[in-house]
C-alpha cells in the first residue's frame, strides 16, 4: 500500500507592520480549514508567520523589539489556531520569532515547530544559517537585520514523525547550504518542510536581483533529488511594508521535479499528495550507507581557526 | 584586472571499441588545436576519454581487462597528446582508466589527471563515489560494472593550481553527491572540472530515463551556485557500442548559470571566458567561515557502522 501524506504549502501574501496578531491567525486559520477541505494531512506555514517581517527594519527600542515575538507558544492571540488544528485534525509547521528565557536569560530565535494532530508541539527548530547583518543600514532600501535580531540556533537538525513520515525542519537561507538536506536526511528525513522571506531585490548585490526565483528553486530542486527526500518551500510573498518579496512556494518530489507551485504572491495554498515511497525509490538508487565517502569528507566539520 | 581562464569543454563522440588509442589520442589533439586556435587555457575532456567506456560490458579475462588500462601516463599512445599541449601551452584535464602497482599490488581506478602548460602532471584524482554493479547482469541492454573494474579512490579531494587558478578535479557519479563540491571549495577550489559517461537510459530504473539530462544539469548547477565555483562537465556522447549516452556538456558560472553548452553528442568544444571574480563575489556572499555551522553537521563524517 502507497504510503500518501497530503501536504498543503499555505503561502502568505503580505502582512502589514499594523495588522493584528489576532488578524493574521485568522488569516492561517481559514488556509487550514482550506487546506482541512483538500484533505491535507500537513499544513506548512512560512518563516515568521504570525507578523511583518521586521528584520527589515531598525529596532532601537527592547520593548518594541520583543512585542514582535512570541513569549509563549501557544499564547492567548495564537490558541485558535492550535485548538482549529487539533479540531481539524491536520498538523502542521510554523515559523516564528521566538523570545525564550534559558537559564535566566532571555533569548531570541528564528524559530519553527511542528505541530501533530493533537495539537501537540512534536517538534522544534532553531534556525541555524542566519543571513543579513548586525549593523544599522539606513541607506539601503530596506535593511536584514536577522543577525542582530536573533542568535544562532541551538537545537540540532532533527526529524520528527507526524502523519506517519519523518520530517525535518528548515528555515529560509537554511535551504541554500546542502549540508541542511544532507543532516536532516541522514537523520531520516523523508520530508523536509521551511518557510522562507525572500526580497526579490538585494540592495547590497543588484547583479543578482534577476537570479533570485532561480536560486531559491535550483537549491530546493537540489536538496530534493541529491538526498531523495520532499521539499516544502513557503514564501511570505508579495509587497510588505515596501520590501517586494518573491512567492513561488513549491513542493519539490525526491525526483527534483517540482510538481506544485503558487502563481500568486498572495494567501495562496497549493496541495499534493507525496508519495513516501519514492523516498525509498531514490534512496535505494544513491545507497547513502553504502556508496557516500565520509572518510574524505572530514573538511565538512572542520571549524574555522 | 579581471582573472579570466579561458576553458574549453572538450565532449567526446562515440569511441568504438575497435578504434585504436592512437587514434583516438588524435582526435583529442584535433579538439586541443582548436581550442588553442580559440584561446582555451585549459581544455577539459571527457571520464576515460582514451577509449570505448568498457564497463558497459562484461570481461572475464584479466590480459582482456587490462588492455583498456594506461599502463603509464604519458604512454606510447599518449606521448604526442601532452607533446603538443606543452606546444601550444594549453593545459588540460584527461579522464582514463588507470593501472597502478602500489606496494606490489596491482590495482585499477577511474582517474584524472590536470597537465599545466609544460606538459607536466599537475595534480592526479582517483574517482570517489563508483556506480554500477560488481555482478555480471547479461540479461541487462548494458551493465555498469565501474565497481567491478575499479577500486575506491585513494587520493582526497584537492586543488591544483594551473593557468592561476585553483582547479578541483572529480568524475562523473561525483557531480551528484554535494560532498564533493564542498570538500572541493573548502579546498580553494575556484573551477571545478569533471568528465561523465552518462546513458540516457538506466535498466533497472526505466522510470528515471526522461530526467537523466536534468539531473546531470540540476547536480552541476547546484554544486556551482552553492559554492560560488566554476564548474566544466563534459560528456562522452552519442551511442557507442549500444549505449546512448547523453551530451550536454557545459560550463556553469558561480551564479548557476549555465552560460555554455554543447548542441551535439559528437566531438565538439564550447568555449567560455571564466571570470574568477565572480568566485570572489559569490564567495563574500556566502562567507562559510562566518556562516556555515560545522558543529551542526558531524553527522556528515560518521561512518556507516
Amino acid at each position: 500500500m502507497p504510503r500518501i501524506i497530503t501536504v498543503g504549502a499555505a503561502q502568505s501574501g503580505p502582512i502589514a507592520r499594523t495588522e493584528s496578531r489576532r488578524d493574521v491567525v485568522a488569516r492561517r486559520i481559514e488556509q487550514l480549514r482550506q487546506a482541512h477541505r483538500q484533505g491535507c494531512d500537513l499544513v506548512v506555514f512560512t518563516e515568521v508567520a504570525l507578523t511583518a517581517f521586521f528584520p527589515h527594519w531598525w529596532i532601537e527600542d527592547e520593548a518594541e523589539l520583543d512585542a514582535w515575538f512570541e513569549h509563549q507558544l501557544p499564547g492567548p492571540d495564537t490558541q485558535s489556531l492550535f485548538d482549529e488544528a487539533r479540531r481539524l485534525g491536520v498538523s502542521f509547521y510554523l515559523g516564528y520569532a521566538e523570545l525564550a528565557y534559558e537559564h535566566g536569560q532571555k533569548h531570541r530565535y528564528n524559530s519553527s515547530v511542528l505541530i501533530d494532530s493533537q495539537g501537540q508541539i512534536a517538534g522544534k527548530y532553531r534556525k541555524l544559517h542566519l543571513p543579513g547583518h548586525v549593523e544599522h543600514r539606513p541607506h539601503n532600501p530596506f535593511q536584514n537585520l536577522e543577525q542582530r535580531y536573533f542568535e544562532i540556533g541551538n537545537l540540532p537538525l532533527s526529524t520528527t514523525n507526524v502523519c506517519g513520515a519523518q520530517v525535518g525542519m528548515c528555515i529560509c537561507n537554511d535551504r541554500r547550504w546542502p549540508e541542511t538536506y544532507r543532516v536532516l536526511t541522514l537523520a531520516g528525513a523523508e520530508l523536509i518542510v521551511l518557510g522562507y522571506n525572500t526580497p526579490d531585490q538585494i540592495p547590497e548585490h543588484p547583479a543578482m536581483n534577476h537570479l533570485v526565483d532561480f536560486h531559491n528553486r535550483l537549491s530546493m530542486q537540489a536538496g530534493a533529488y541529491q538526498n531523495g527526500v520532499w521539499v516544502v518551500g513557503v514564501a511570505k510573498a508579495g509587497v510588505e511594508e515596501g520590501v517586494s518579496q518573491i512567492g513561488q512556494s513549491m513542493i519539490i518530489a525526491p525526483s527534483g521535479e517540482v510538481v506544485a507551485m503558487s502563481s500568486t504572491r498572495e494567501d495562496e495554498l497549493i496541495v499534493y499528495r507525496c508519495d513516501l515511497d519514492m523516498v525509498t525509490y531514490y534512496r535505494s538508487l544513491f545507497n547513502f550507507a553504502k556508496n557516500r565517502r565520509p572518510e574524505f569528507y572530514e573538511s565538512l566539520t572542520n571549524r574555522p581557526s
